[in-house]
């Protein structure tokens, strides 16, 4: 028995299939890398690979796809595996740094499907990323029962005072159409702590 | 080449070792399990395997030690390779569980050696802990140039309204002491973004 076994935070196969056996284009608008990342979202559930968000890296300046992710937190039995930490991480994997805004790499985009949690909004200005997009609101994960956490008030402004570009609500509708079908699909509503 | 190669988020060989070979014995006080951490921290910039943090999660009934965790943000290549979300990661690996407060399982606390940063304090109310206990404040961490992020202003209410306990300032002068010996050492502060 390993007494500490390590985490593997790795993509569900049907995933790297889909970023790997077809060509993926560059995606030159903000609604065509949303739409993108919605789907995976969207797959996510069908697949029965994690809960109802993904989230993908791009290149700021090409558009081309750096590193998709999705939420992994039932699949891997880890908590912090939300679709924006797997993309983050993945990316730094493949970039080989655990900065993707260091000099020297391409300038990145962190695109999710429901605007960050608290843990993932932390996890961001850590990243490099310069610039982050979302597509549904906390609020419309609150509203399927998920719980976004205590971010700070104006965590707008604090990712922007720090540099980083944020646009919101994205395809918002089409975002939170799929928080509404995961719940009508009866998926697990995870949180905080189970027990008492 | 794998496109998108999966995180592995793994303990140094030295840490396994110590909390293997050795017969970890329960440590009944929080100064003990805090001393414990601190050495970690210690150990982990003398092997040069991370940054200067450690964090663990310990059984909150038998005060047995679940799984311990050390910055690995430069060695993994992963900017949120913090000690408490290895420590976290590693103890749900371990039980099989993402959510360490789930029915059957002992309760858990969480014992880090500096306040959490932003990311870290979000992932806390997920992983299922019912008690934080630290020891450095984050102003000690700002006092060597790490940055810890934009935290709500009553952090530790939001963490009690959930149901965590909060212990803070416990060994404080000796887990800020290793990270006043960590910059006289010349380790990197390494931060959010480095490029322009």
């Amino acid at each position: 028995m390993i007494p500490y076994p390590s985490l593997s935070l790795s993509l569900p196969a049907w995933l790297t299939e889909v970023c790997t056996s077809t060509a993926i284009t560059p995606m030159p608008t903000p609604e065509a890398r949303m739409e993108f990342v919605i789907g995976l979202a969207r797959r996510n559930i069908e697949e029965r690979t994690g809960g109802p968000f993904a989230a993908a890296v791009f290149d700021l300046s090409t558009h081309a796809l750096v590193a998709p992710g999705v939420n992994r937190v039932t699949a891997q039995n880890c908590s912090s595996a939300h679709a924006e930490i797997v993309a983050l991480s993945i990316a730094q994997q493949r970039m080989k740094n655990y900065d993707l805004g260091a000099p020297g790499l391409p300038h990145c985009e962190l695109v999710t499907s429901t605007d960050p949690c608290a843990m993932c909004l932390g996890a961001v200005p850590w990243s490099g990323v310069r610039a982050l997009v979302c597509g549904a609101r906390g609020e419309d994960a609150c509203a399927i029962g998920m719980d976004e956490g205590a971010k700070p008030t104006d965590w707008v402004g604090e990712l922007e005072r720090r540099g980083i570009s944020v646009t919101r609500d994205v395809c918002r509708s089409a975002a939170a159409a799929v928080l509404q079908d995961y719940l009508a699909s009866g998926g697990a509503i995870y949180n905080a702590r189970q027990g008492d």
